[in-house]
């Protein structure tokens, strides 16, 4: 196996063994020599990749948001209806954080530095349900900046009450389906791609 | 003046004068000198009242536990329909943590608690919601449960979001209007009373 190759494995392996630990004990309980032994690296191996603990969640912060960065990009550059992009973003975007270990940690202590609501997800939905307003997609009694605060405090409160995150890509599938129901028009609800990610 | 009402006077300058310090600066930072120096009192009558800050943050956390449960029993005592009464109460919930900081400071170190998301609201939103369905105020195509876990979401995310409170009952109200508009009947929608706090 090539160096570089093996480099990123280990580096992997650390990220994933720091993520499972800090997803049991929790961050500051989580000790260094539990995610060495978990990872199955050495001590040389960690320190070549990170200088601490708080290393390795800043890698798992950034991670997290590069994944994030590159899953926005990829459902706006599919061609998708606003509404559609909207809805399919951000369910996709809950399942990963549902099954991935990695994700999970990367969004968790995210969450704890100051300004995490502002990550970008109000603006971005924002923007969408304002396309999605302008194609037609809405009601013409719909307001979208109204209800693009309310998806988004909904999308934030579901994250915080489930706190282990299971379920929560059926949450937010609930909170589009309930809201649209009141704010989409009736034929763009019947259209299968729109709710097809809920 | 009574010596028991002098007392309690004493106690909610104490109150009050913390909750606005730990607003200011956070709890943590909170000096009991400044807390002392804001209510005006001496150090000898804080520690009548209370043993240590930690004290006055868990009487701040139990006052307004108190005070959201004499709200909770009065508006459901006021005979209003179901769904006016899981609006306005909500609503009116937020506006007083919005105008009065001790309560909410009571709600943030409250928040900061195991478990603060599931302190009822959920509980009581989804009940109202369920007779709102039997009472025939929701569209026949609506699932008062589905409906109830939006709202409290969504009534979560917003105090997450804001992280000042202000606007907090405007935002809860938002989040009705929009979640309303595709779950509760026509008619329904048109009564003044079902709105009238949003």
């Amino acid at each position: 196996m090539p160096q570089q190759r093996r480099a990123q494995l280990t580096r992997r392996a650390i990220l994933t063994a720091a993520a499972t630990e800090f997803d049991l004990v929790g961050y500051e309980a989580a000790a260094l020599n539990a995610i060495l032994r978990r990872s199955g690296t050495t001590k040389g191996a960690f320190y070549f990749h990170f200088t601490s603990k708080g290393a390795v969640a800043e890698a798992l912060v950034e991670d997290h948001a590069a994944g994030l960065a590159a899953l926005r990009r990829e459902w706006l550059g599919r061609g998708l209806d606003p509404l559609s992009t909207a809805v399919g973003l951000t369910v996709e975007a809950a399942r990963r954080v549902e099954q991935d270990v990695v994700r999970r940690a990367g969004l968790l202590l995210a969450c704890r530095r100051p300004g995490a609501f502002s990550d970008g997800w109000d603006g971005l939905i924002d923007r969408l349900l304002h396309e999605s307003a302008e194609a037609g997609q809405l009601r013409p009694s719909a307001d979208p900046a109204a209800v693009a605060r309310v998806v988004h405090a909904g999308l934030v409160g579901a994250h915080k009450i489930g706190a282990d995150f299971s379920g929560l890509a059926e949450r937010f599938a609930e909170i589009w389906r309930v809201v649209l129901a009141g704010v989409a028009r009736e034929d763009v609800l019947r259209r299968p791609e729109v709710l097809a990610q809920t």
